[in-house]
């Protein structure tokens, strides 16, 4: 059996991590396998109701998702987390804890998010209505060493899916699949390469 | 491979709750299989630090640690709470959601419990020096159908740890050991007539 892992989705609202995390899920249940999403609406509302969005706050809100990846992680399933989580020290702090960990970085220009904003919040966030909002007026800190890097606003989604699920192969972290892939052999090429230059192949 | 199933452990301060937990955690993980304790005082500091003792935060509490039980019981795993939970309510808001829920209902004379108080708390409570202390001044609502009653100031702790493996046995949650058991016939045929009378074997 395959030993569990955390997939964790990081970026700015509107990036698209909560619509890869469940694409990616959905390709990963009808594997078989165990998987769990903790996305960042489902934790406010089961674990860190009363939470707000100040630095502190969203620091324990993530430590928390950490927490419960890192459960899940260690008895064989997948945790996929879907969460702003602006902070790089507090995703690293999950990382070392977690130890099987993917990040995937979903990256997009901010006048591309703000064009998007399919909730309104960047319009209320420029407006100054929503104080504390990460690219705004709240930062946001890349990832340096993501094992995934998505660009949502020049790839396709089944691109950007594609190639978290053929990185997490290539890992060891699930089976190759005999799908078709939705991929040319340069994006293969890309994908090997990140994974050799963080050392992992 | 057995499917996993959430241990909840309920009881007064001084019990034996996390004493018993911690026991039978290391007899099953002997056995092989994935547990994870979610102990009281862990969870209040990984997921519910700045709550307090009021109903309505105990409940939210209480309704953490099963929300955490149930992503790892349908993940497979073995999830044992041992959390005061005096609330009936809650208890069988966290039974109705996980489903595979076994009950153990620490049970101990007040007067017993006074007695040992290993951490000062009675004490403290029946100085007024602690509000809304569990069977001091504030309610412990006892389970009306746990699946295993211990009782903690007759039983030797040996004698509730198989009490709880030959339930969890008999209901098939997981194998039979053939280890020597530290109980009577008498006290097997105790276990049987519960679990006949909650309708399970």
């Amino acid at each position: 059996m395959k030993k569990g892992f955390t997939l964790w989705f990081t970026g700015m609202s509107g990036s698209g991590k909560s619509t890869l995390a469940e694409l990616v899920e959905k390709e990963l249940l009808e594997r078989g396998l165990n998987v769990e999403i903790l996305d960042g609406d489902v934790i406010r509302t089961n674990l860190s109701k009363g939470l707000g969005f100040s630095q502190e706050d969203r620091d324990i809100n993530i430590r928390r998702v950490g927490f419960v990846c890192n459960l899940l992680t260690r008895n064989g399933a997948i945790a996929i987390a879907a969460c702003i989580s602006p902070y790089k020290a507090i995703r690293d702090e999950n990382r070392a804890m977690i130890g099987r960990f993917v990040e995937v970085y979903c990256q997009a220009p901010i006048e591309k998010l703000i064009e998007r904003d399919p909730k309104g919040l960047y319009k209320k966030a420029l407006a100054g209505e929503i104080k504390g909002f990460t690219g705004i007026d709240d930062p946001y800190e890349e990832p340096e060493k993501a094992e995934i890097v998505v660009n949502t606003a020049e790839e396709t989604i089944e691109e950007s899916v594609q190639k978290i699920l053929r990185t997490l192969e290539l890992m060891g972290h699930i089976d190759a699949s005999d799908a078709q892939t939705e991929y040319s052999e340069e994006e293969e090429e890309e994908i090997k390469k990140r994974l050799a230059d963080l050392g992992y192949i």
